[in-house]
C-alpha cells in the first residue's frame, strides 16, 4: 500500500524539520517538496538531501495538484513517499484538498507537524495566542477585497488581533511585502493610517526583523527580504503593551489612545 | 552574557524537537524543561537526555516563575541555557511574561519554534486555518465562565470555528477531558446539545484519535488518554464537509441543517 506523509519543514531553513520528520524521510522510497504555498529562501535543498540521504524533487502547483497528486504515486504500489511542505503542512488549505483526493484513491496519508507562523507569531511579537481572531491573506488581487479591512475591523471590535498573511505570486519567487500590503490598506481606507500594526520578516531566522508602530510610520520601514507577515493589533493586555515596547520597538507615543 | 533559548518540543514525544532545537540544546551548558503548561505523556526524558548529551532538569511552575526565571540563570555569567517547552513555546502566555522578565534583567532570549496544536488542529480535522476565530481554554473553574459559550457563539455568528483548549491541573498530571468539557458546556446551556464538534486526542501520536459529531452523541465517545482538545465547528466550506466525513468520522445526518 502506498503511504504519503506530508512533512512540515517549519520556519526558515531545513533545520525546521523535526526529528520525526527526518526519520520519516530517511525511511521513504521517494521525497518531493513544494515551495509555492510559502517561501523558504534560506532552505538549502542540497543540505536537506544530504540529511535524508536521497534526492528531493521539487514540484510546482500544477505538477502537484492538476492530477490530484498522482505524480506522488508514480513510485509503485508499495512505496512510502514524503512530501515536504513549508511551515505546518495543512495550514495551506490546498493540501487538505490533496490529502482528501489521495484518501479517495485509497492512499494512506499522515502528517508530521512542524512550526507555523500561525503560532510562531506569538513568540515573535509577544502578542497572546488567544487574543487572535480570524486570520486573512492580503492578496495581489486589485482592488483590495473588502474582506481584508472588514476582518481587521471585526476582530478589533472584539478586541482581537489579526494575522495578515501576504500573498505569494504563483510560479514566481515573489511575495507581497509588508510595505506594499500596508500601502494598499491605507489607499483603501485612510482611517487605517492610525492602525497599530507589527511587521515580521524572516520569522525564526537569525536576521528576523520585528517592528511595530502606527501604519503611517511603519509604511516607510524597510523589512528586507521575505518571508513577511503583519499583525493588525487589537485591544492590549498590559503584558502585551510591555512586549510591544520591548520586543517590537513600538514607540511610547504610538501606544497612546489604544483601546 | 547569559542566553536563554526557549526550545519547542512540538507534539507527542521528543521527536517533535526540530533539528535546530537539537543543535541549540547540544551546545547549551544546561537544559531545563517544563511540562505544566501542557502534557507530553509520550515524551521519554531519558531519550531526550541521550539525544542532547546532557541532563534535563524538570521545573514546576513555582520553580520557574516565582523567581522570574532566576533558577535558569544559576549557571554562571557566561552560560547558554535551554528551556524545553511543550508545543510552540510562546503559545503558553506565561512564557511571554518570563521572557520579558529575563529581558529586563539583561538576559538575551531566543525562541526555537515547533509544532503547536494551534496550527496542527487543521491537519488533524481538515478544517481550514483561516476559518478559526478566537480560541479559548475550558477551565476547571466552576461554574463554567460565560466567556466559553460566548466565544463559541460569537465565532459561529461570523461562521468561524473555535479551538477549545482543555485546562491542565496545576501540579498534577491531569487534564480536563473532552467528555468533561462537553458535559459542562451542555449543562451550562442545553441548546449546545446540537453543536457540531470534533474531539482530538493525542494529536500527532500514532494512536491519535479524531472524532466529530453533534455534542449530544460525542459526549459518550471514549477518547482515551490525554492530551485532548475540541473544535466547535462553524460554517462549513464544502471541502470541510468532506473532510469532516472522511477524516473525522462525522455521520451524514449530523451534517444536515448546518449553516
Amino acid at each position: 500500500m502506498v503511504t504519503v506523509a506530508f512533512v512540515g519543514l517549519g520556519l526558515n531553513d531545513e533545520r525546521g524539520l523535526t526529528l520525526e520528520g527526518l526519520e520519516e524521510a530517511k525511511k521513504a522510497d521517494a521525497a518531493f517538496a513544494e515551495f509555492y504555498t510559502n517561501f523558504m529562501p534560506n532552505l538549502d535543498l542540497k543540505r536537506l538531501e544530504d540529511l535524508i540521504g536521497k534526492k528531493v524533487r521539487v514540484l510546482n502547483r500544477s505538477q502537484l495538484e492538476d492530477d490530484e497528486g498522482r505524480e506522488l504515486l508514480s513510485f509503485g504500489q508499495e512505496s512510502k513517499v514524503v512530501l515536504f511542505v513549508p511551515g505546518d503542512p495543512m495550514v495551506a488549505t490546498t493540501h487538505i484538498s490533496l490529502r482528501l483526493s489521495l484518501s479517495i484513491m485509497g492512499v494512506k496519508t499522515r502528517i508530521v507537524h512542524a512550526a507555523s507562523i500561525v503560532s510562531a507569531i506569538c513568540g515573535a511579537t509577544g502578542l497572546q495566542s488567544f487574543k487572535f481572531g480570524k486570520a486573512i491573506t492580503v492578496p495581489y488581487e486589485e482592488p483590495l477585497p473588502n474582506s481584508v479591512l472588514e476582518t481587521i475591523s471585526e476582530n478589533r471590535e472584539r478586541g482581537l488581533h489579526t494575522l495578515l498573511l501576504l500573498d505569494v505570486k504563483a510560479g514566481q519567487e515573489r511575495q507581497l511585502s509588508i510595505r506594499e500590503a500596508l500601502s494598499r490598506i491605507e489607499s483603501a481606507n485612510a482611517n487605517f493610517r492610525e492602525l497599530l500594526a507589527v511587521g515580521v520578516a524572516r520569522l525564526g531566522a537569525p536576521d528576523e526583523k520585528v517592528k511595530g508602530g502606527r501604519l503611517r510610520s511603519l509604511i516607510s520601514e524597510d523589512f528586507g527580504a521575505p518571508p513577511q507577515a503583519i499583525v493588525a493589533v487589537g485591544k492590549l493586555h498590559f503584558m502585551e503593551t510591555e512586549a510591544l515596547k520591548a520586543l517590537c520597538g513600538v514607540p511610547d507615543e504610538d501606544l497612546r489612545e489604544i483601546r
